[in-house]
């Protein structure tokens, strides 16, 4: 009870997070038995060594078979034949959802990679469509709004926890729950950190976008024909402008893929809610002293949404040709 | 005529390549006036300040004019617009080509934004669509193989030039042109090294592709479901790996984006053809006391190559929607 006095804000574990959506799920497989009576089937590519990717696995095959899914992991031992392996698992109907361990070769092939898995069974929401949908704050896939559009996973796992933090204000409409929110987001990736800077400036926040050449501030713009979010450059990267971004901010997002990056705690204002999606951890224990909610880690979210995905794919496949 | 004895290899420049396909390009422009009146439209975005970008829009628009294509060049200033600037010009009926001068954020948004352009429209061939195309041998778009497959421009160029230096054989069978021959290619991108090497290979050359982190071989191997290159790990870049490489091709093409980078003349047989399509030139000067046949750079026969892609996508549109 002292303890907690002393520091008023609270660590919140992914798992907590994730939990959360078990039943939705687990009703939602239970609903697809009489087309998939097994449970629908995930394959994960794995064609490196990286512990990370390993455990992640691991992760993903519990999840899975705790709701009801079935989970294969296809190694491939030389990473110049996942291409091939890829194509195979498209073609098989009784495969529903795909997804690779990145990085595989850890350039540019990788993208090349990505759009190689089938539109309708890419779990990790990584085809070009669904990001050219999430920038410009489209929701469907087709014209009649049936079919759904997926967003990329991780970005959809930090908004979900976003959510659970009460940072999105369900008093506001759809659509508008960020505004008047600023939010740094320290990653400004194709995968996550550039689509979830303008997931969040589409709902209404202020985004103050770094990466290692510059920041810039996403906010949401009309544009010249959608309603996409507009960006604008602040200047280059500097410890002193980060700083400024961090204290003028309510929520920090990090996602530095390196094991010694640490955000220097004193930039953090009192009562701002903290969450790396890096597998390394870009906070120092310290900031528990600052934040008021502190999200160590996102995997365990991602996971979930990747099995919620896959959900949507298999209805918008059903939909689509007729059951 | 004594000089010329002395050094028994030729230059041949791009233009001199480029001129042979005027006359075919020519003549199908004229044969589209019926639908096209005034020519058909390419439009060229430039949203860099870089003059090697603003020398190849000049080449290009004096290169459409002088075929019977129109030619646009769109300024864009802030190229956080560029996206929503090309997906206008994807919309517009007017416009039949539409081609980006890279690099326009010098990271992975640039292959984004590679995807943001429309496939029908897309005269470089960058949608992933033509490139997994190109890496499996496929042809056409579809299955009653009506509607060709675009090729990557820089790519295409190369092979345009190497037909033209008579490394194609034509008394071997279309497919099978490159049959013995060695070519190393200094360059593993996605955009030209490594569809370049692939394609070659698929012609049956053995190909040397180079990169800062190692040299794989490509050979036509049959794979698992489709004819597709082979691809073989020989060990890490190191000059003395290069060297025995390049010692073993009759054909050395360079594509190092680099002022400084220099390919040691020592490395090169006697006898080789030697083709750079990087924007510096890779070979010393010394290279024509080597070289069969030299070939400086290849930026107007890329040109003519974008040209010949944009009559084949709107013969592929004019197919597809009935005239």
């Amino acid at each position: 009870m002292s303890s907690s006095a002393l520091k008023p804000g609270s660590t919140i574990l992914a798992s907590t997070v994730a939990n959360n959506f078990g039943e939705e799920i687990i009703k939602k497989v239970d609903s697809l038995k009489s087309s998939l009576p097994n449970g629908p089937l995930l394959v994960g590519f794995l064609a490196n060594n990286d512990p990370a990717a390993e455990m992640y696995a691991t992760w993903t095959k519990k999840s899975c078979e705790s709701m009801g899914f079935r989970y294969e992991l296809r190694r491939v031992e030389d990473r110049d034949f996942l291409e091939e392996a890829i194509i195979e698992a498209n073609r098989d109907d009784s495969v529903n959802g795909i997804m690779v361990y990145y990085p595989v070769f850890g350039n540019a092939q990788d993208q090349y990679l990505q759009q190689v898995v089938s539109r309708e069974k890419d779990v990790e929401g990584l085809n070009h469509v669904y990001y050219q949908n999430l920038y410009h704050n489209i929701r469907f896939l087709d014209s009649n709004n049936e079919l759904k559009s997926i967003l990329p996973c991780t970005p959809l796992a930090v908004v979900k926890i976003m959510e659970y933090l009460k940072i999105y204000n369900t008093l506001l409409p759809e659509g508008n729950r960020l505004y008047g929110r600023k939010c740094v987001v320290i990653n400004r990736s194709e995968i996550v950190g550039r689509p979830l800077a303008a997931l969040l400036a589409n709902d209404g926040a202020t985004v103050y976008s770094v990466d290692v050449n510059n920041i810039q501030k996403f906010t949401r713009g009309e544009g010249l024909k959608f309603t996409k979010h507009h960006v604008e450059d602040l200047g280059p990267y500097s410890e002193d402008l980060l700083k400024k971004c961090c204290q003028d901010s309510d929520v920090i997002i990090t996602g530095v893929p390196s094991e010694s990056y640490k955000i220097p705690t004193e930039y953090i204002k009192d009562g701002t809610s903290c969450i790396n999606f890096s597998s390394f951890r870009n906070f120092d224990d310290s900031v528990k002293t600052k934040a008021s909610l502190y999200v160590p880690m996102t995997g365990k979210v991602t996971i979930v949404m990747l099995l919620r995905n896959m959900l949507r794919l298999i209805e918008n496949n059903q939909k689509l040709h007729g059951k």
